[in-house]
């Protein structure tokens, strides 16, 4: 059963009270426990799972769509892709404290399932699926607009990563170079920012980007076309 | 240009005004030809599809989940990917009439894009894009409930529906064979059928189902476990 500490938190933290206790229940509850309990009357999460996938994939896409103008649809799709993942879907139930509300199956539960990653994204997917279904997508974009927007926002999903780490395994194949890079513009609202590439003290290429983290990945991009 | 007489088509047929008519031109307009119009002011179709591929997703997987209630996850997930296929959603665009509105570069009208299946499908997600970002979801399932859901009402997504065309292509390879699939129990609430499948008068499998069709399906499969 989900704790009511559990629900009380839901209700303080995020101000989610479900109008149906079951869905939640529902979104809690792994096969193998519905198994151990055919006259509980419970069912398993894997339908509201089905469910909840779509919803995190709109709600993520329509987000990025709206806030992102910048970027092209290759860097959209790519950037869903970064946030819509086993890690970061499981890192997130497990700081909103899912695992210890998982009612699991004895055998399961020695194996360890209440720490394994794909059954929390699984959680956190019903889990958004039974959100829906209680109180529709405005809830579900409440809910993640408290908790993985900000980290979109943050740029810890940025589609574009990878360029800095290429950049410097290029430039570094015979020997150790150096890599700064400059803030050499900065505008607030809409905020913008212009980063220069210095290579061992010689300006390389410039970036633009919502924030710094991403000016930098242009800047690198762009130094990577030009190496190439 | 999106024709008038498709955007009247749209009123009357579909009961669709877009109040941000530059979302429905975008949607249809392929990249080749914004590339070929760079002072028209036009984006090319991509973003769009990117928003309407999660959009479809949402819309039907709510369908299926608030409609078929006896169907598993697995079951649901096949029949969802049957649904969100090239083929069907380049079949609804050519039905729709979409072909013919499509803004084509040159060079991909004479290698013959319009009737490009991939292409077909890009359009008919980019539409649903504009769409719901024209004026939301409801309006997105109401275009579906009028074109797409009756589809799968009656069936022709049917997760299963496979297995019946492959157990018949299999018995037949070496000439005709009689094929028969006899209900043999029938339960109303909660609806359950049992159906035995008989080859040249023996029989050789059952299969049970919420409805006649899927106990049939089952039955071809368990039938075809056994042959291979």
């Amino acid at each position: 059963m989900v704790s009511t500490k559990f629900i009380n938190q839901l209700k303080t933290k995020y101000k989610i009270t479900f109008n149906n206790p079951k869905l939640l229940e529902e979104a809690f509850t792994h096969s193998s426990y519905a198994n151990e309990h055919p006259n509980d009357g419970v069912r398993d999460y894997e339908k509201l799972e089905f469910l909840g996938d779509a919803v995190l994939e709109l709600a993520i896409s329509d987000y990025l769509y709206r806030n992102f103008p910048q970027l092209n649809e290759g860097e959209l799709t790519r950037m869903r892709s970064n946030i819509v993942d086993t890690e970061g879907f499981a890192r997130f139930a497990q700081e909103f404290g899912f695992p210890a509300e998982i009612n699991l199956g004895h055998g399961e539960e020695k194996a360890g399932a209440r720490a394994r990653k794909t059954l929390l994204e699984d959680v956190f997917e019903a889990f958004n699926g039974a959100l829906f279904l209680d109180q529709g997508m405005n809830a579900v974009e409440h809910f993640l607009r408290l908790t993985v927007f900000p980290e979109i926002d943050a740029g810890n999903f940025d589609a574009s990563r990878d360029y800095k780490t290429d950049l410097q395994e290029f430039l570094q194949q015979d020997g150790p170079v150096k890599i700064e890079y400059q803030v050499i513009k900065e505008v607030q609202t809409p905020s913008s920012f212009t980063v220069q590439l210095v290579v061992n003290g010689k300006v390389v290429s410039q970036g633009n980007g919502h924030n710094k983290k991403a000016a930098e990945q242009e800047a690198a991009k762009v130094a990577l076309n030009e190496l190439n």
